[in-house]
């Protein structure tokens, strides 16, 4: 959906932020526990969406809903520690996720991840 | 799904049977009547998928499922005259259509969809 970032590619990982053994195994739950309310919640739509099926054309947009669902969350959720703050900030931004689930991480990461999530607000559609 | 024919395109509509008034009626509501069956059947099968869904590959397979049946319909249901002989033998192969839905139509026709049904027999998977 959206164009390639005008922003240059800067070093890679040059300011990323280190994780920790337990901040890693956070993340991990964290993230396992927003993509499993995600796809509760496709599946949900996907069931109710079907159901309604009245028409042939509401075939092809079950499927085109399946579709955009499959690459969204692909592109949505990239565990990547480089890519984890943003990640976890607009899965806060979205409500898919408490920051009750990111306590343990470091203050640098919380910050960072609020920022985001302020972002993802801000821009948001 | 199949490779190309290797069989070398013969002069287009040389051999190609002509259609009268009452035939072309005859063929249009037959066509329509299978068409309309086949969505039912799809509908059916997709709500039937989606009401077992319960983990996220289950999505995934009802996605492809649904983008299959698409193509599948798309190349299947070709109402060029050129082609309606063949539709409709495979039609009547795959029990979509009956007989008696074709009367009506000039021997000549019913013979070459006859020959067509017998190929799909034949050769279908």
């Amino acid at each position: 959906m959206s164009s390639p970032s005008a922003t240059p590619n800067t070093y890679p990982y040059q300011n990323e932020p280190t994780w920790s053994k337990s901040e890693k195994a956070i993340a991990r739950t964290a993230f396992d526990a927003a993509l499993k309310r995600e796809f509760h919640q496709v599946i949900q739509e996907a069931k109710q969406k079907a159901s309604q099926i009245k028409e042939p054309e509401d075939l092809w947009d079950l499927e085109h809903y399946l579709t955009e669902r499959r690459k969204e969350i692909d592109r949505k959720y990239d565990y990547r520690y480089s890519q984890l703050t943003q990640v976890f900030g607009r899965l806060l931004h979205e409500g898919r996720l408490s920051e009750e689930e990111l306590r343990g991480l470091r203050d640098d990461k919380l910050k960072s991840i609020r920022s985001f999530a302020e972002l993802f607000a801000k821009y948001a559609a």
